[in-house]
C-alpha cells in the first residue's frame, strides 16, 4: 500500500456557477428531495403571538433534506468532494492509497462512508469511543472502517494524522473545504427550481434560512443565491453561547469566534463556524442576517414538524423554523420588508438522524 | 333552517375514467404527495430472512399520503364527495340545510371537517365521547361542530340520524360510498404518473399494495388500475381476526364478513370491509390477492419507516410494507412472478396521524 496522498484537484472558484457544476456532478448519487408546504404552519407563522407582537405574512417552503440519502444534506458535500477527487485521480489509485478519511461522530461520517462505498473506495472514519452505539452502527453499515479516538478535538485530529501517515488516505473535512461547501449549496439550487415549478411565475422566492453549525450549508446556500435577489439567513441555538456565528456577525470587527462549548439539544450545531464558510458568510457579506432561538423554542418547533408535517427531523433541523415562528426580531423584519404581500421563505430541514429513544426524551421534557 | 336534504348527484360509474374525473375535481384542494424510494428498504426487501426463505427482488415506491392534507389520504375522498355534492346544489343551499355530517373518530372526521370548511359549509361530526382529546381537538380545529355519542355503532348511527332529521345535513360516510371510493383512487393515479416520470420508460410499475380497513382506498386503487396491467393487492393485520377481507376473499362463497372485533395497533383497520368496496374487490375481481401480518411485523415495519425513511406514519400505514418485507406467501409470489428482474411495487403510506405519546408506547413495547 502506497503512503503518498494522491493529488487534489485545483480548487473551484466559490461562485454560483461552481454550485451548479457541483449539482451536475452529484445528481446521479443523491435524491432530489421534495419541497413541501403546510397550510397549518403557514397559518401559525402568519399569526402574531400576542397583540403587541410582530405580524408578518409567511409562506414556508420546506426543503426536506431529512429525506436525503443517509438522512441529511451532508450526502451532497461528501459525494461532491469524492467525485471531485476522482476527477484528478482514479479509484484504483485512491484504493491503493487507503481511500479517504475524516473525523466525525455525526452525519458527515455516514455521508463520507456512503460516498466512498459507492465508488468502492475505503473510508476510515475516526469516531470518539464515547459515540452512541447507534451512530457507530450506522456508519459501519455503510462499510466504513471505524477507528476510535479520545473525544477532544486534538485527540481526534492526532488519530486522523496517524491514519493519513499510515495509509495516505485523503482527508475530507466536514465543512471547512470548498468542495464540501459547493456540494451543500446544491440543496438551495434545487429549492429555487422547485419553488418556481410549484408557483406562478409572478411569485418569487424572497429568502432562504438554514441552520449554522460549521457553516458549510449556510455558506453554500449563500453562494447558490448570489446574484438572485434571494436573501440568505442563518439560524443558531442561543443555549450556552452556541450562537457564535450570530455574535461574531454583529460584532464590530466581524472576527470569527473559534471556540464554542455548548450542550444544546441541536447537537449538529455545537461546532464553531469554520474559516472558509465564515469568509463567505461575513467576509463577502453574502448572508443577510443571523438569528438565535432558545431550547424551548427548538422543542416547540420540533413538535410542530412531527405533528403537522409528519416528518422525522433532528433538533438541529428545526432551528430555522423556530426562528421564523418565534424570533420577534426576525418576524418584525419580515413584517417590515414583506409588507402585506409577505414573504415566500425557503427553509432547509437539514436532517432526520435521531434515535427513537432520544425523541421520547425530547418530547417528555 | 330547512330540514330537507338537498338532492344528491347521480352516481358516477365505478371506472378508471371516473377516478380521473375525480382527480381533476379535487386537484386544487389536495397535495400531490411525493413518491419516495429508499435504497436501504429496497435492500432489506430483496434479502431473504433465512436461507430457506423466499428471495424476491423488490423496488419499493412509497406514495406518501401521510404528507397529504389532514395527514391522510382521506382528504381525497372527502373533498371529492363534497365537490360532487356541489355539482348539483349550491353552497348556499347546503348551508341553509345544515351542511354535511358523518360519524367517525378517525381521519375521515378531520377530512370532512376540512373539506366543509374550505367550502364554508357546516360539518356536524358525531364522535364517541370516549374519543381521545387529541382527535377531538384536531377535528374541532378544522371548524367542525362535534356531537358526542355512545361508542357502539348503533349509538353513533342514532345520533347521526337525529342530526339529519334536525338539520337536513347530507351524510358523507367514510368508505361505503362511490364518490369516496373514486376520490381515494386518485392517490394510485398520481402514483402511476409519478412512477413514469421518475423511471425510464422501459420499466413498468408491476403492482400496488394498500391497507384494507373499510376498503375505500383498496377498491379505489383497484379502479385506478383497471386495464393498466398493474396488479392490486390488499394488506390487513391478522390480530384477533382483523383480516376479515382476506378470509372472505379466499372463502368459497366470497361472502363479505360484516362484523369484526379487534384491537389491533393498526387502529384504522379495525372496521369490516364495506359493501360497495367489496363488490369491486371481490365481486369484480379487481384485486389480485390479500395478505395479513402480525402485530410484531407491523411494529418492525413502523420502526423501519421512522429510522430509514424519516417519516411519521401511523401503524395502519405500514401494514402493506410489513407484507412486502415479512409475509412469506407474498414474497414467494413476487419471486415466482417477478423472476430475476423483480418487481416495482407501489406502496401507499396512508397516514401519519398518531400522537407522540402513542408512538413512545409503540416503540418501547
Amino acid at each position: 500500500m502506497s503512503t503518498t496522498t494522491p493529488p487534489s484537484p485545483p480548487p473551484l472558484p466559490l461562485t454560483r456557477t461552481s454550485v451548479q457544476a457541483a449539482h451536475a456532478l452529484i445528481k446521479p448519487y443523491i435524491h432530489e428531495t421534495p419541497l413541501l408546504t403546510s397550510h397549518s404552519l403557514n397559518t401559525i407563522a402568519s399569526t402574531p403571538s400576542s397583540s403587541s407582537s410582530a405580524n408578518p405574512t409567511l409562506r414556508l417552503h420546506f426543503k426536506c433534506e431529512n429525506l436525503q440519502r443517509i438522512g441529511a444534506f451532508k450526502a451532497r458535500g461528501a459525494f461532491h468532494a469524492l467525485q471531485r477527487l476522482l476527477s484528478t485521480t482514479t479509484p484504483e489509485i485512491l484504493r491503493s492509497n487507503g481511500g479517504v478519511t475524516t473525523h466525525s461522530s455525526g452525519n458527515h461520517a455516514q455521508a463520507l462512508a456512503l460516498a466512498a462505498r459507492t465508488a468502492n473506495i475505503p473510508a476510515h472514519i475516526v469516531m470518539p469511543s464515547i459515540s452512541s452505539p447507534a451512530k457507530i452502527a450506522a456508519t459501519r453499515s455503510y462499510g466504513a472502517n471505524i477507528i476510535f479516538s479520545g473525544s477532544t478535538s486534538s485527540e481526534r485530529e492526532a488519530v486522523v494524522s496517524e491514519v493519513i501517515a499510515k495509509t495516505g488516505a485523503v482527508l475530507i473535512p466536514p465543512y471547512d473545504h470548498p468542495d464540501i461547501i459547493l456540494g451543500q449549496g446544491t440543496a438551495a439550487l434545487e429549492l429555487q427550481t422547485q419553488f418556481q415549478s410549484q408557483n406562478p411565475s409572478s411569485r418569487t422566492l424572497n429568502a432562504i434560512i438554514t441552520p449554522c453549525g460549521g457553516g458549510g450549508l449556510l455558506s453554500g446556500t449563500a453562494l447558490a443565491c448570489e446574484g438572485t435577489n434571494i436573501k440568505v439567513f442563518g439560524a443558531e441555538p442561543s443555549f450556552q453561547d452556541a450562537d457564535d456565528a450570530r455574535r461574531a456577525f454583529y460584532s464590530a470587527t466581524g472576527e470569527r469566534i473559534s471556540s464554542v462549548k455548548t450542550l444544546t439539544i441541536a447537537d449538529g450545531l455545537r461546532t464553531p463556524v469554520g474559516e472558509i464558510p465564515w469568509s463567505i458568510i461575513r467576509g463577502r457579506k453574502l448572508v443577510e442576517g443571523m438569528y438565535a432561538v432558545t431550547e424551548d423554542q427548538i422543542r416547540a418547533a420540533l413538535r410542530l414538524v412531527y405533528e403537522r408535517m409528519k416528518l422525522v427531523v433532528e433538533p438541529s433541523a428545526v432551528v430555522p423554523l423556530a426562528v421564523a415562528l418565534y424570533n420577534e426580531d426576525f418576524r418584525a423584519m419580515v413584517e417590515r420588508e414583506g409588507g402585506d404581500e409577505g414573504w415566500d421563505l425557503g427553509i432547509i430541514l437539514t436532517g432526520g438522524n435521531v434515535s427513537l429513544d432520544t425523541l421520547g426524551t425530547l418530547f417528555t421534557q
